[in-house]
């Protein structure tokens, strides 16, 4: 039997002639599940259902919004051990701490965070001009299509994740595209979301979900007149087009594609406390099989003994760490690529390098090294993305080579830089920090950019090509709503038809920004 | 003698082969001022200098982009009646009150009000969390490059109105791109702009003008690696060509296009006060001779007797009324192609609909009407813009046709709602507005939309084709300034290496959200 679509509240049978499985990857054998390619006749439904929804939610209280969230992330908890067995079977990824210890209360928190966002009206700037009577306010953007990535089959899901919280927090239906390598964790996460839908009384089509389409339909789908905005984490490939169908129609499309998290170590903290970070980095970089957005794909140490010193220790750490499970064979094909290009550009390799090495689907612990005159003799090529548990290093004459080799790099989520405690290297951060800082969305400083907190100071962006828009965070609360928001200005409009947020009284401790200085009081 | 650009600070002899003329449209003679062409080589030049110039920046305190827009609006102000005189002749805008008395002073406000933003920090909503640790800012996204329109040589040029002023409060050079038909008014601008640079110590690239480039190097321009962002307000065909190019290169840009402006007429309205209406519509559908983005371009009134005796008044009128005259040739071309759009769908003449009327290059004021029901079966025609003195009439059997009408339209800067006020058209009103609210970024009741406030609650965008981007307005401090801003997240960074806006202690009286709620406070 061939799983059905969630269209409009209702679990219909797929009128698509094709189906795929996913494949576990710690077995390599397919897994029994059998899925639709939805048609264009059936998305088209779908959109349909979405235009409905979003007209039929139109000045809907965040409350209503609010109560779906906290009982939707109820009812994901009481299906966590179906959900762990399934993301587990489907991605390789452990089931304990990781799965049920780690993500999946990550995701319950982002859903309960996000209730409070649409709750209080936080996400949504309410800005209010006593003196011209103008007053505006972000409010929801249209039906938002969500394209989750493979590498946190919770916390990212297209039907759970940071985009579907962002956007129904700010008041948009969501049409679910699954990844089509963890297939049944979506549908189980879509019957919590019915279960939700049903409990809290929340229009049929706030949910949607399809399981896979050609590439041409999801052009078609972001690009779509009834489309609010798409959101979509994953391959930049991938990215790119729709990106590319989207932005031709004028829809706004947020993509959290590569990222190679540059970490800048300097030599005041080698000769600190090189063990300590030679530690750290490890656990970073292979941690989850080094598949984070935010893994640390390129190292900058100095040359000379320290350096050298440094990059041993780590080579002596991976090659003794045990190997992971990476997500699919599509991510093995890719890591060997990414590798090869890098090898094939002159980085020497240092350990690991070939497939295999652990269960199942695998790649050894895997480090190169360049020298800071090579890379940055062709930087473009040196940072080609090798997604997994692996990593370059790039050996710098001295400062000021970091700080070039920091200016030739593309657009990143994160960047790091490690120096002495006591401000040894205070003068050489300054100078790498100025061309470091325009380039990714985070700075961090004495730690590694694996560890992404939901919180509203969080940018987890950057410049192209990690997002499509440097302005904007994908994860924290309330601010990545404003990715799912449209500004709504009211001028001259009288008092009892401006929204609840609006209007002079305030309606609950909602911040807004009252002639220039932001206040939770009532307007006398 | 051909006027030099201005690249890096100085005024250089451009190294292009061709140059252009402005006309005079009252007297549609070409002005005397003879201005180059720029090719790649120079626009280069231009971007190699704006890099530097960011890089410059970097870090430099935003009382000094305060102090150099404060002395630039100085400088403007000594140059009044040049820039009156000249943008007088170059766009046949009467010079008083228009542009002496409205749009200078509304110039130099903005640049004014740009410079308190940056002065205070107030357009980067500085975001800390003490929990975790992280904080975040918006910061300069870049160099910024701005096209301005014809419409308003002096509020909107790329030299000196509003994308400019929210660019450089947002910390980044500008690299104006003067429009072909006002070179000698955009010039005037620069002399003031180098003055300002001197008198307040700021780097010499902060602002750079070249007056015209091929298409193909304006679409490389905005494309280019060392461009932070671009703003483009101007005709649809054009900006959606730059669209693409940045798109394709994952910069953002920031386009105004096309708007129609609906007004919508409800019949408590036409009952209570037609004649009053008929006297608004003219005047805002007429100043300035119809040329502004939000000049009200359909308006849907009720069939019977009041719909067709508040039609007729205002007829009357247009008819009395004298013909202005229009900016250029250019505009008087694309008004009499709209129109003749218009018509070849089914719309009726009601009066006007030739060229000619008023002093040098003008057209009939003009007003054509069609039936809802014609409406509704090509939307997308009746839709074409035509920029100028004229508006089509929708005579809409009831307000669910109206509302259906409303549901129709594209994405507009504004929408406007004239009903009752003793409250008998209310239960009209809500059915049109759910359906006009999605689609117009400014909601107004009972006013024409023709005049747009610099405040901070402002929204002069909306959906596409309008804008480009539904979540941002291009009017308005300190919100503007935002698009031209990347988000800045610090996570772990060392206390005294973080701005100054996101220490402990607050370095002036700055809004900042720490831990969601937003205060002025130190942090203890």
């Amino acid at each position: 039997m061939v799983h059905p679509v969630l269209i409009n509240g209702d679990w219909i049978a797929s009128s698509g002639t094709s189906t795929f499985q996913a494949a576990n990857p710690s077995t390599q054998e397919l897994l029994p599940g059998e899925f639709p390619v939805s048609p264009w006749s059936e998305i088209d439904t779908v959109l349909a259902a979405a235009a409905d929804t979003a007209r039929e939610l139109r000045g809907m209280p965040g409350e209503k919004f609010a109560a779906f969230l906290e009982s939707y992330a109820d009812e994901i908890e009481k299906r966590t051990d179906d959900l762990v067995a399934a993301a587990h079977a489907e991605t390789g990824l452990p089931v304990s701490p990781r799965l049920k210890d780690g993500e999946l209360p990550r995701t319950t928190n982002q859903l309960r965070q996000a209730a409070a966002a649409a709750r209080t009206g936080s996400w949504a700037a309410p800005t209010i001009d006593t003196a011209t009577g103008i007053r505006s306010v972000l409010g929801p953007i249209g039906p938002v299509v969500v394209f989750g990535p493979n590498n946190f089959p919770f916390a990212f899901n297209g039907i759970a994740g940071g985009d579907f919280a962002a956007a129904i927090a700010a008041g948009n239906p969501v049409i679910a595209k699954g990844h089509s390598c963890h297939p049944e964790t979506t549908r189980l996460f879509a019957e919590a979301a019915v279960a939700a839908i049903a409990a809290t009384g929340m229009p049929k089509g706030l949910v949607q979900l399809i399981y896979r389409t050609s590439h041409e339909d999801g052009y078609k789908l972001v690009s779509d007149a009834r489309i609010g905005a798409a959101g979509y984490t994953g391959a930049r490939h991938t990215g790119l087009k729709l990106k590319e169908a989207a932005d031709g129609a004028g829809k706004p499309i947020y993509l959290e594609l590569s990222s190679i998290n540059p970490v800048f170590v300097l030599a005041g903290a080698l000769a600190e406390r090189a063990d300590a970070i030679a530690e750290e980095f490890t656990g970073s970089c292979l941690m989850g099989t080094g598949q984070f957005c935010t893994n640390p794909g390129l190292v900058v140490v100095p040359g000379g003994a320290a350096g050298e010193a440094f990059i041993s220790s780590v080579v002596e750490k991976f090659t003794a760490a045990p190997v992971g499970t990476l997500l699919s064979s599509g991510v093995q094909k890719s890591l060997t690529d990414g590798f090869a290009t890098l090898a094939a550009a002159g980085a020497t390799l240092l350990t690991g390098g070939q497939p295999g090495g652990g269960t199942g689907v695998s790649f050894q612990n895997t480090l190169l090294q360049v020298s800071g005159a090579e890379f940055l003799k062709d930087p473009a090529v040196f940072q080609t993305e090798a997604f997994g548990n692996g990593s370059l290093f790039v050996v710098a004459e001295d400062a000021s080579q970091m700080a070039a080799i920091a200016e030739s790099l593309e657009g990143n989520l994160t960047g790091c830089i490690y120096s002495d405690t006591q401000g040894a290297d205070d003068a050489d951060y300054a100078v790498i920090e100025s061309g470091l800082r325009t380039k990714v969305g985070r700075l961090l400083n004495d730690k590694m950019p694996t560890g992404v907190a939901v919180s509203a100071a969080m940018n987890h962006g950057g410049p192209f090509p990690a997002t499509g828009h440097p302005g904007f965070t994908a994860v924290g609360m309330p601010t990545s709503s404003a990715r799912f928001g449209m500004l709504y200005c009211y001028d001259n409009v009288r008092p009892d038809r401006l929204p609840a947020i609006l209007q002079d009284k305030n309606p609950g401790d909602v911040w807004r920004r009252v002639d220039g200085a932001w206040s939770t009081a009532d307007i006398l």
